[in-house]
């Protein structure tokens, strides 16, 4: 589709026109007078003023009184060179005419952008917007939608503007984000979220069509575009009726827009149906970058701001080419974007009605004017809605004002020469860097947005299915004693059995370690790098395999698809990473040599270690601690938990398929009342690496102190246990975050983690809407069988998984008030999720590890009191904090001693190297797995002096 | 004395006549044909090749046959570009003809700087050199001294070089090292040194006066030489016969040298005695510069060549300038140097029977016979012993011969222009570096050859002897209960009682826990550069008071004055190491972070840190455990042994002068059975560092790990236990280095060290030759009270500590065969040192942990061998090896697994940061004090992150 621009000099000569006209006024922002004016200004001068101004900001709606907003400001602005009347009032501390004054002003800029959501601001805007020659598109702005309820209002809402346009004497036109129509809006689920989206747009749809109204569906983050899409033509052809006006925005800084017009062209000519595409530049640049360098996926925007531009222009030029299947609206406020798309309308000969150009209300007012008097469309993109639930908005709409390289600012402010505003933007390639080899990077988690990805991770369920039944021998050498066996079954479906696997004893498992330390002595000479080179290959086989061994988890610890897959990817995370750490850590190292003296240090492995690992991550803890033992040389001793004896035969049939010698890396299955004793008492056994529960734990820390006779070394015990860990929401929390946060980290896989958060402290006066948002947005969820992605929720993992639970459910109903209580499937090991209010530091509820779905919610006071209550433990694992008061989060910082603390983000799902994982108290020994001193437990160090001076002779 | 030197003509003068006599032959070295020559010549231009040909020259003498010599050369020289006929022979691999036309060069390279040691040669020699116009001087050259007999056989071969030049017809001339004239010829003990010495050389001078020589004593070490020019002044004064002329040499390379001529002048003025003092430039360089390094001592040479040339030419002139008192002997090879002092000489009319020049038999021959024409006096320095005994010699020529920077090189080889041969030298200035400021280096030990140093610690002596008798109270609050008390007795003199100190009891030791825990809650908030700072000001009052501090270890536990200094350098390392680690490991550090995502990682302290120490390094190791747990944040229980009381209490008041509150670091003096296992047991304890026996680490592990009620984590246990090391000799080791270190490995501080060399283990043929030497050699050393420097070895700690050595001695005596039995003083807790060998590895006396003067010799067919039975031991703490077999010492460096091994080197003495000491197997848990891992134990690891982003604003 490569269609050629309008000459310079034309577009150059309708930019001009436009600037000379636009030139005689300045913008609304630009004219805010006073203190407002000034702190702005200042802001475009200072990135830290600026960064500080836009946290201020960010935090201020959630902000109750005088003395909240007085504080945060201070806290936000202070010791900022402020000038002007700003720095007197800053100077004036908690002053309650500061926080006043703040408030005033921030929302006097609001009202910039934003309206008031009313029948009344409705006919007014239309009427200015009218007088101006231009007409409106609306969008009611708010929170995020993550209950129910708050879907049902958006759309309510949504029918109120439809109407009171309609009312007004105008054709209705409204543009809408389809994530405010379903809580569960999720690339892993399309159908089911296109159902519950269509589902919840009924009502709106029949005012739209009996109004003959326009509807756009805004765009987006990435990673939802393809749902997006797929949603917007399943909505058209839905509703066939001509008399609406159906419409999608895209973005031109994604370079897959231009193939997403090319299918929408397609498909509405097919249909017979024009329909709007408004094309946007993007507003989620710095969320996408951020987001694919955390995730490790391709940045999937243009990393060049001028790419986007000429990528803009292709696209306009596309859309204006297309007009028989599309109505293209041109939305932005750039001076060279919009006198070429002006210019190449007028070169192709397009009519005025066949086309538009939008702007944003409040941004570029002088531009708007001077595109209107040029007889093009222009249509007004108007946000309504309150300051608080504006307020995502209004700051992505301050920094693209604001951002040094924007054409506003450029225009209006630095008052740059015109002829560089219009130079053509280059295309630049996009290009995305490949990670350095040999530096460890996190597995990238599966893109659920591809439907290719969800087709080959339901293939490979259904495969699985296919080998459902099987017999597991034990894989130790003939002779080894088989003790019974284990009938592996489905949670969700508890009469399904996936297969059988034999089991051994303390005979067996006695036998696995004198093998082990028989070959030990060969093995401990193997080269580092041949080791590392294994660990690669088994990581590389779990990379080829990955839906295969996420699916299996699926059926047998009953995970949901974005869970297993998680798991399976911090299995090769582990691999990868105890790699590239024993490259860093073998060979030998200088100490502290001199002439005459050499002092070399270096690791050794230790010998046969024990790995007991739990049920709950089956590939990832099993293969993190073995591949840590293997690396660093040990002979050892998979001992799994039962109910993941399947995938443990699938870790240990990768690693031995790897090329780990089998004896040297053993697969011991057996309950461990029959040989986990003899696991931690023979006196081969150099080293147990568990995880699991605390009095496990404490047992094996008990039994393994003992000198077993015959031993000669001390065993060393890497000990991972539970975990009661907190999550304090502060008074100025952003509650959408917090919400949705918790909500994954305390029933995230039934709350079957360690780092679950199990309790929940309120500060304050959020208490009430914290609850009330959380439970609703739980009830959002639905449980049922993983292997459906509609479900989030799954079962427990056993039956007696499920009891525990709801015993605790018992105490928490005479501890405290039930908040919410789910439905869960009567078939399968599920347990409803419970919400409890009203529960006291001392209670069982909040002192004992349930390890399910169960949440206790706190009253504190204050911020300190929060911390303290979240300290009152006998574990300190992780724990979390949502807080936008800077001095609070340096408290948590300095104070908050768990293992892993998360400020402003869910506390679960660490990630190797990242985050290092493990904690202190009885919740583990303070080395953290996955992180640089992890391997380290696994070896001894010793040193070799030399002397070489020989006869004086120093060599 | 500032004597210009003559005009630059004068010398050129002097210079170009020589040059052109000289110039008509080349030396003997560079006349060497055929593949001698051809190998040197190779050396010149290739540094690893030359490395590689003195270490293969070092260790020929040593090797028995032809496969032995064969296998070296190989090992050494393999892989070398070898040109020409070796290149041919080395193809040849272990052919006994290589190994034959190897030996049988070096042999006649070595007789060119070496003449037999007999009556005739001696005779030939003075022929010959007398007919070139020159005297001789002879030289018995031989292996080092370390037994009374090997300085009687030296003595004796010196009366017999006496001998021979008088029947020869001459004025016998000979030179002598001090240090052959006794095995213990000590700075430490000048007086003894100075005694033995003089008692050893009474018949020589008997010989030497009667037949009217000359004897001239040779310069040594620069750490010898107040104790060589003392003993040369007490030698002269004590026979004041005139027929005999003493003489002493002197070296350029040390800037002291110019005050050693004053003071020597001035005495032999004093004295009415003309002595002959030589001038070298020094031949020890290397060794001094190396040795500097390691001990952290001044270098006391020139750094710079040059400046030592410069130095040379000064002294020269004062030496020609004060002829009334001193014989000049100006020796040297240097083309400028000589004809410098010929100029100066003939300058300032000094008569030729008043100086003389002095050149090495074989070096630079032409020079000599040039020098000789000139009508100066010239005198050959004529060595004379074995090859195998000459090595060290041979070796120091051959560099000498062949550095790059060598006169003889240039001059000869390089063919150099004369003018840049003849400029003068610049005398550099001598300016030691110092090392960077917070970057650890060791304490440098005390440098016993000033006598400053000897005066202080004897005076701190005389200081502690005042403070006998004193008590020493409960330093625990008011209330704490006292439970008795413990009388600390001089072990050299059980009846001398030097304190008294009230211990506590299990109640006492539960108050201080509960106080260290309650404090611990402000003390952890404490900055790490606070904790840093007190470390360092609490070594820097150690440093004040070293001597005192030592002085109390001499009289508490009985070590003598070196091993007392080293343990409170030791101290003082750690303070200052684990101040600097801590500095490294304090604040946050990042983990990986990205673009809207922190994560970052910090240690925090563990709680209450209990230090349970021993009495062998009763400063070094208390304060090493103690320093880590406090600098890294703990609060601090000190349990010291009971027989190091009082210098517990001086630690622990230093470091609470030093600034560390008293309830954050609490002595707790008391009896192991009344509080040991309360300290073990109580919940509030989170960490015991111990350092002790093999049973009571054992103990500490088992009951530390059961779970006290009320205990809130799983306690760590820093652990080190006993050793039972072994040193292996291989049959190539060089003797003089393995017998001397052995001796010091084994018996220092009576053996009671963990780290102590328990088993010998001699490789083939070694053994009886080994044995023989060791016991000779610790015969020769005295047992007694250690206040008196004379002794090298003191008592055991305790009667009880006497009775189990005594014991061992008793076993010993039924498993093996007693080599040896030291004598020791009848009253005091001593033992006699004990040698046995016939020793089986099964044996009891090469299996168990005996802390005394017993060491056990093994016999091993080969070095494989020796290291199986060096691994045979349920220890594995340090090992050593002599070796100068290459493939040997890789072996040892891959698979003698122990904490520290040491090639070629002593096995105790592990100096902190560059040998990180601590072992595996039940010696302890493999984690080295005094390295980079070791505070780690005390602290645990977390992370904290922060989602960054808001609202789709990165910050």
């Amino acid at each position: 589709m490569l269609i050629s621009a309008p000459h310079h000099d034309a577009i150059t000569e309708v930019a001009r026109g436009l600037y000379a006209a636009a030139a005689r006024e300045r913008p609304a922002l630009f004219r805010v007078r006073g203190m407002r004016g000034a702190l702005l200004a200042q802001a475009l001068d200072d990135e830290a003023l600026k960064r500080a101004l836009f946290q201020f900001v960010d935090v201020l709606p959630q902000l109750d009184g005088a003395g909240a907003i007085a504080r945060h400001f201070g806290a936000y602005l202070r010791g900022r060179p402020l000038k002007g009347p700003w720095g007197r009032l800053l100077a004036l501390g908690e002053h309650p005419l500061m926080a006043w004054a703040v408030r005033a002003s921030v929302v006097r800029i609001a009202r910039l952008f934003l309206i008031e959501e009313s029948e009344r601001a409705v006919a007014a805007i239309m009427r200015e917007v009218g007088r101006a020659g231009a007409s409106v598109t609306l969008d009611a702005v708010g929170e995020a939608v993550l209950t129910e309820a708050e879907a049902d209002e958006y759309v309510q809402r949504y029918r109120n503007v439809v109407a009171w346009q309609a009312n007004a004497g105008g054709r209705p036109n409204a543009s809408i984000k389809l994530t405010a129509l379903a809580p569960r809006f999720d690339p892993i689920d399309p159908e089911g979220s296109t159902a519950r989206a269509l589902a919840r747009a009924r009502p709106l749809m029949h005012d739209v069509i009996a109004h003959g109204a326009a509807l756009t569906i805004d765009m987006e983050q990435h990673e939802l575009k393809p749902l997006i899409i797929a949603t917007f033509r399943a909505l058209v052809e839905a509703y066939p009726e001509p008399g609406w006006q159906p419409g999608i925005a895209l973005q031109a800084y994604l370079p897959e827009t231009e193939q997403d017009v090319a299918d929408l062209v397609q498909w509405a000519r097919a249909l017979g149906r024009r329909v709007t595409i408004r094309l946007v530049k993007g507003a989620y640049w710095d969320t996408e970058v951020a987001l694919a360098a955390q995730r490790k996926w391709p940045v999937p925007v243009f990393v060049d701001k001028e790419a986007t531009d000429a990528s803009y222009e292709r696209l306009t030029r596309a859309l204006l080419a297309a007009t028989d299947a599309i109505h293209p609206a041109i939305a932005g406020h750039n001076l060279r974007s919009l006198a070429h798309a002006i210019a190449f309308a007028r070169e192709r000969g397009v009519s005025r009605d066949a086309w538009e150009i939008q702007m944003l209300y409040g941004m570029a007012e002088p531009l708007q004017h001077a595109i209107a008097q040029t007889g093009t469309q222009l249509r007004i993109y108007v946000p309504t809605g309150e300051l608080v639930a504006g307020i995502a908005y209004l700051i992505r709409r301050l920094l693209e004002n604001t951002a040094s390289t924007s054409i506003l600012r450029q225009t209006y402010v630095d008052g740059r020469d015109i002829e560089a505003l219009l130079a053509a933007p280059r295309g630049h390639e996009h290009t995305p860097v490949p990670p350095a080899p040999g530096r460890f990077t996190n597995t990238p988690l599966l893109d659920w947005s591809v439907s290719g990805v969800r087709t080959r991770f339901a293939a490979a369920l259904a495969s699985v299915r296919g080998q459902l039944g099987r017999r597991y021998p034990l894989p130790l050498p003939a002779g080894a004693p088989v003790a019974g066996e284990h009938r592996s079954v489905n949670p969700a479906r508890p009469d399904e059995v996936l297969g059988t696997v034999e089991m051994t004893d303390a005979a067996g498992a006695a036998q696995a370690i004198e093998r082990a330390a028989r070959v030990f002595l060969q093995w401990r000479e193997t080269p580092a790098s041949t080791r590392v080179a294994l660990c690669r290959r088994a990581a590389g086989l779990m990379l080829e395999r990955r839906e295969a061994l996420a699916a299996w988890e699926v059926l047998e610890q009953g995970k949901n698809w974005r869970e297993a897959d998680a798991d399976v990817a911090e299995a090769i995370d582990y691999l990868e990473y105890y790699a590239a750490e024993m490259e860093r850590l073998d060979g030998w190292r200088d100490t502290m040599s001199f002439a005459g003296e050499s002092n070399m240090a270096r690791w050794e492995p230790r010998g046969v270690a024990v790995v007991i690992a739990p049920w709950n991550f089956p590939l990832g803890i099993l293969t993190g601690m073995t591949a840590a033992a293997l690396v660093t040389g040990n002979c050892t001793i998979m001992k799994p938990a039962t109910p993941a004896l399947i995938v443990a035969h699938l870790v240990h049939s990768i690693l031995v398929e790897a090329g780990f010698p089998p004896e040297v890396c053993q697969l011991v299955p057996g309950s461990g009342a029959q040989l986990g004793d003899t696991l931690v008492d023979h006196p081969d056994v150099q080293l147990i690496a568990f995880t699991g529960s605390r009095d496990v734990g404490l047992r094996i820390l008990e039994r393994s102190a003992k000198q077993a006779s015959g031993q000669l070394h001390v065993k060393r015990i890497v000990c991972e246990m539970g975990g009661k860990n907190a999550i304090i929401v502060d008074d100025d929390a952003d509650l959408d975050e917090a919400v949705l946060q918790t909500l994954h980290s305390a029933f995230g896989y039934q709350g079957q983690k360690c780092s679950a958060c199990s309790r929940l402290i309120a500060v304050g006066a959020v208490h009430d809407r914290l609850v009330e948002r959380l439970a609703r947005a739980l009830d959002a969820w639905e449980y049922g069988p993983p292997e459906d992605p509609r479900f989030v929720f799954g079962p427990l993992i056993t039956r007696n998984a499920q009891k525990k639970v709801l015993e605790y459910t018992g105490i928490g109903r005479s501890e405290g008030t039930l908040a919410y209580l789910g439905r869960v499937p009567e078939s399968g090991y599920y347990a409803p999720p419970a919400i409890f209010t009203g529960i006291e530091p001392r209670h069982r509820l909040a002192q004992e590890e349930i390890f399910g779905p169960v949440l206790s919610v706190l009253r504190a006071p204050s911020f300190d009191a929060a911390l303290g209550i979240a300290l009152d433990s006998q574990y300190a694992l992780t724990g979390g904090v949502f807080s936008r008061f800077p001095a609070h989060l340096a408290l948590a910082r300095a104070r908050y001693r768990v293992g892993d603390l998360y400020l402003n983000r869910r506390i679960t799902g660490a990630r190797v190297g990242a985050q290092p994982f493990g904690g202190y108290r009885l919740s583990g020994t303070g080395i953290q797995a996955g992180g640089e001193e992890y391997l380290k437990q696994f070896m001894w160090s010793r040193v070799v002096t030399e002397n070489t001076i020989r006869h004086g002779y120093v060599a």
